[in-house]
């Protein structure tokens, strides 16, 4: 599946991912009347989302290799969510791009063994098993340690799939815990030497693996700092944008092949209708054009940063 | 909500939980065959496990303070999975049962609080606002730090709930990187002291925070420690019988109050039925009756742990 994302990122000249972190208040009034306008209940929110996502998708999915969808913005509207969420993965996927779910799992032994098979896996019936939310990547929380992670790396190698383990994410407490001195260094550190032996037997094609590691845009020293600690691990880097990482931060996170991260944009593009530059631009019923004028905006400008490395891989 | 918790484990002098880790194959034939037997689908798996619960829950109800439903049980079977998970929720709190969701989330800002809103407090519609799963306790991992709990902490104020953050889990490679040791003692530790922060102005009337933790039983020195470094912090004890954690290793978990602790017993539980002894006892469409037996037996076991230690609170 790595070797998937990598082919993407090249046919698409772009490492930057739409993050699908879609919640009531972003879609627009239009759509929202489909589905019962102030009357909407659970349901129709969850509809209404689901056509919102697919319209995005509609405008976006030539230009970009992946997309991110946060799981958490789907339990909020609770089983409809849930089918909401289902059909979004099932959307992406028939336009050819990868999903990563960012579920952000975590659990030990018989546990950890179910959310990885209703994610990456199948669930057993009676009668033979099924896909249920079937997406390529999951991000996956490591505090529980390698009985919490293993479970997944299990259903992947027998499933194609990979992980993004959360290593150093991108929020101002993120360093209460992760940034911790141990004996060795820092408690990231230590995360990001078992992301790479978690990772080394599901090795593909370009050298990178399927236990990949999330790594935040702010805090552009440590992102540098773990590219050369995991050299192999592909990085999935939240936080550009909104939470304030620029193109120059996320250089870093890049390997010498131009390779070995995407970036995720969730608000400022599926948001980007309703805020400045796109706002002047476009109205609320071109939510979709004005969330592909931000894509193909952003990237240009990781482009630009790659190219000042000269480490772009297109 | 641990004012609540506190007058049930009293009023039904026990302090042990039953944790509705509901699998299909846990599920007898004679429930299987009302939802299609070996053609069951999905849905006819969920709507299996609901039935399955209800029994168990009709059972048990009069002798357990509060139930501990893990959710990617549920999730294994979809969108279907997840109703029969609220449904769950709905029927244990029609039996007067406090609610534990053993969900594990994480994430910060707005998806941090999506996931409080879906679970313990409520969702915004257009027109008001519903609640969706509904929930009385939530697990938290807490790897991201104050940003990933304090949105939790904001909805518990604001609805009466509370959570337990993962401090101690019962997993052998647990300690990986919770026994780290950082400047300041371990990780565990570190954590540990977060959570009174963070737990401080949630105080009960007992003394109890609405902010508790979750510790296994498979530590005991571990546990100990942690009751003497939290004392108004509830403890969610797993890992007791299963796990190998014995009525001794858990009295520790306990203050001398006789409060302080909630044992959770999953399996040995609800699939009593197919274990020695209950099962040269029982038959599998009795799995109800082995289920409650269980649980007095479980009840009996810890009463005497306390009682030797003479720190009953009933």
């Amino acid at each position: 599946m790595i070797d998937r994302l990598i082919q993407q990122i090249i046919a698409k000249k772009n490492p930057s991912v739409v993050g699908l972190d879609t919640m009531l208040e972003y879609v627009p009034g239009h759509v929202v009347n489909n589905y019962g306008g102030q009357q909407l209940d659970l349901e129709g929110a969850a509809n209404a989302i689901y056509e919102f996502n697919k319209a995005i998708l509609d405008a976006v999915y030539e230009y970009i290799p992946a997309v991110k969808i946060q799981i958490a913005c789907y339990e909020l509207y609770g089983p409809h969510g849930l089918e909401a969420f289902r059909k979004t993965v099932q959307y992406a996927r028939s336009k050819d791009l990868l999903v990563i779910g960012d579920i952000k799992r975590n659990d030990i032994g018989s546990t950890a063994k179910a959310y990885a098979s209703a994610y990456l896996g199948q669930t057993q019936l009676k009668n033979g098993a099924v896909r249920v939310f079937d997406v390529d990547f999951a991000t996956v929380n490591p505090y529980l340690g390698s009985d919490g992670v293993m479970p997944f790396i299990e259903i992947c190698k027998s499933n194609g799939k990979g992980i993004f383990v959360l290593v150093k994410t991108s929020n101002p407490s993120s360093g209460e815990f992760q940034d911790l001195d141990v004996r060795t260094g820092k408690l990231y550190q230590k995360v990001a030497a078992k992301v790479n032996e978690w990772g080394k037997d599901l090795i593909g094609s370009a050298g990178y693996s399927q236990v990949g590691a999330v790594v935040g845009a702010t805090y552009p020293r440590q992102l540098e700092e773990l590219r050369s600690l995991m050299p192999g691990a592909f990085f999935l880097i939240p936080g550009y944008g909104a939470q304030g990482g620029s193109a120059g931060d996320i250089v870093g996170g890049f390997n010498s092949d131009g390779l070995g991260a995407i970036i995720n944009s969730s608000r400022s593009v599926i948001c980007a209708y309703m805020r400045s530059p796109w706002k002047e631009e476009f109205s609320p019923r071109e939510f979709a054009d004005a969330a592909r004028a931000e894509v193909l905006r952003m990237r240009r400008e990781i482009d630009a940063g790659l190219s000042q490395k000269r480490i772009r891989p297109w």
